[in-house]
């Protein structure tokens, strides 16, 4: 049976990419891989929105994560942390283990933070270091308005803006610079279309400036020697070769087709799915909808046992479930990194044979329809 | 034209392995991944020779060394470490930033250190808690004798054994258990025969132990976590799939070959190899050889970017210089992982041809010559 993978991560890799990471290695101190790994630099500054260093670390997006803890903090400084979800809560507790007091800021699981509790938080702790943020929280489907955030946060305090852009990148819009970030993470394995095993960080002169400051001891995740062996292309330690030429190639493709249509075109396919899966009468989870991955409840009577076996078996698709509280409540589709409209349409069509396995009653092909004609509009 | 990697990691991949990590993702929270990540704690165990768990970690060996100090150890400990080259350099630097008091036992780069000099640093510091010892040094292509040093460790003290894998695993004869190994390293793209990415680390029981009265501060490289996930075959963050799929292809090879006559292969292209050289009168550097790779002193007049330049143009092969102090004076050729018999007539063919057109004076043939008898002895 044909695969297809919809789920936030891994998310589909081209073909093109699969082949071109299975040609024979290059050797990372030699001259093919430092014009490959000029290349990806400039290339990530174009993903990111940026004229600012954008690291490429051979680790998973939590230990990119770590990277900007350990690098722009030090024990007992204190930061603001928004926790709506699996991975916010994890922004929470990982500095903790570091010695930084991190200010919890809570909101419900599908609700989007807003500007006025960031600002709060930071009137009341005026000494706040950094603020972290998750652009698109994949466990709720959720994101918030980066912009109006950031801004708000450089009006109101020195704090650096550090944003988990980690199923945002290359999805969602983000203008680092014009944004005001100042540390911006993402997995390889997400809106980069690529094999987990890299993060990207980027990071503004202001985080770079703080990072000459941080006590923390580091070693393999010291970005200030990364740092300085991007001056001369070159990686501290050795990197995922394979993935590193998966990244080269991925995005070219990001290039060619355009960072704003690639924001665009996620937009578009969220928004079409949503329709779908809405006019088959099921309910959807976040009221603030990421463009990366939609979490949709699960109906009445309908296991998620049942209904994520169905689609795997009878259909070849792989979904996510709920997370935390939601485990068996809702399920998660992707639209991140590869996917065009007739995913879409494809997936919907899926989803209605799956509910109708379940006992779930519907008309046969109206989701399909309603996806469709949300992209013909 | 042909190209051939000498280097010793990232070393060659073999072709089914390439097209294996060039299938579609498997999703890694999914039974398909559980089944193969299954099959390759299996056969780690067996490479190492252990009935202990091996982790898998995102990274590359530098991290895995990290994961081994900030686990094991607590700031404030005191551990001896060897330095015997740029690898043993880096073991002392880095348990040191982590507020490790570290011993530093010195030995000349190409000599072994012996296991006297560990019992007598061990003698002077008798609260020692580990002992990190590189089993074979990358930059000098130099082993030690790790049975009889860890040995001679755990009749003398109670300090953790901790071993620098790896240039060794998959290549030098290594038994984890019977040797009373407590922590080993390797990376991926060495005697695993798979791209750079990926981490493995031994533990034995009493290593385990030592983790749960350690207070240094980690998150992403939290051993106790990721010993928790592999009870039902996962990982703590998301792993690099495509790697892994890698790594249990490498090690059906390794498997199938028999991990003994994987040692015994290797014994034999170092021993060949060098017959090769020594016989066009090129001397080599170090004084306690490993099977993974060799270094050759530069012969007098011959230039190292010439040499290295020649070597890639006029015959495709890239092999590695010297470092530190013997940068420009010697080149390192490995034959680690996946090299057999003719691999290293072909490299001593292209190393007369080089030479030759270096100006150095030689017969041509008689090192070829030379490695062939060898082989056929």
């Amino acid at each position: 049976m044909k695969k297809r993978l919809f789920t936030p991560g891994p998310t589909p890799v081209p073909e093109e990419i699969l082949l071109r990471m299975a040609a024979p290695l290059i050797h990372h101190r030699h001259p093919e891989f430092r014009a490959m790994f000029r290349r990806i630099q400039t290339n990530l500054r174009y993903l990111f929105q940026t004229d600012q260093p954008v690291l490429t670390l051979t680790c998973s997006g939590t230990g990119g994560m770590e990277a900007l803890f350990v690098n722009l903090f030090s024990p007992g400084d204190t930061i603001v942390a928004v926790n709506g979800g699996k991975f916010g809560e994890r922004w929470v507790q990982m500095p903790r283990v570091f010695g930084i007091t991190t200010v919890e800021v809570t909101v419900p699981w599908g609700d989007a933070v807003d500007s006025a509790q960031i600002v709060e938080a930071l009137s009341a702790h005026p000494d706040a270091k950094g603020v972290v943020l998750t652009h698109s929280e994949t466990s709720t489907g959720t994101s918030i308005d980066l912009e109006r955030i950031a801004g708000a946060v450089r009006a109101n305090s020195g704090a650096l803006v550090c944003v988990d852009g980690i199923s945002s990148v290359g999805a969602h819009e983000l203008r680092f610079d014009s944004w005001g970030i100042d540390a911006c993470v993402t997995g390889s394995q997400k809106g980069l279309m690529i094999p987990p095993g890299l993060a990207c960080v980027a990071l503004s002169s202001r985080a770079r400036e703080a990072m000459a400051q941080s006590t923390m001891p580091k070693f393999y995740f010291d970005l200030q020697r990364a740092l300085r062996a991007l001056e001369t292309d070159d990686t501290p330690w050795t990197p995922a070769i394979t993935l590193l030429a998966g990244l080269d190639a991925a995005l070219a493709l990001i290039r060619e087709e355009g960072v704003e249509n690639v924001w665009n075109r996620h937009r578009r396919l969220a928004s079409a799915l949503r329709a779908g899966v809405s006019a088959l009468g099921l309910k959807l989870f976040s009221r603030a909808p990421s463009v990366a991955v939609t979490p949709v409840w699960l109906p009445d009577g309908v296991s998620w046992k049942e209904f994520s076996e169905t689609m795997k078996t009878g259909s070849g698709v792989t979904i996510a479930g709920g997370q935390g509280e939601f485990t068996g409540k809702i399920f998660r589709v992707a639209h991140l990194g590869y996917f065009d409209n007739l995913d879409m349409v494809a997936f919907v069509a899926a989803l209605e044979l799956t509910l109708q396995t379940c006992g779930y009653p519907l008309i046969a092909g109206s989701g399909v329809a309603a996806t469709q004609a949300a992209f013909m509009k």
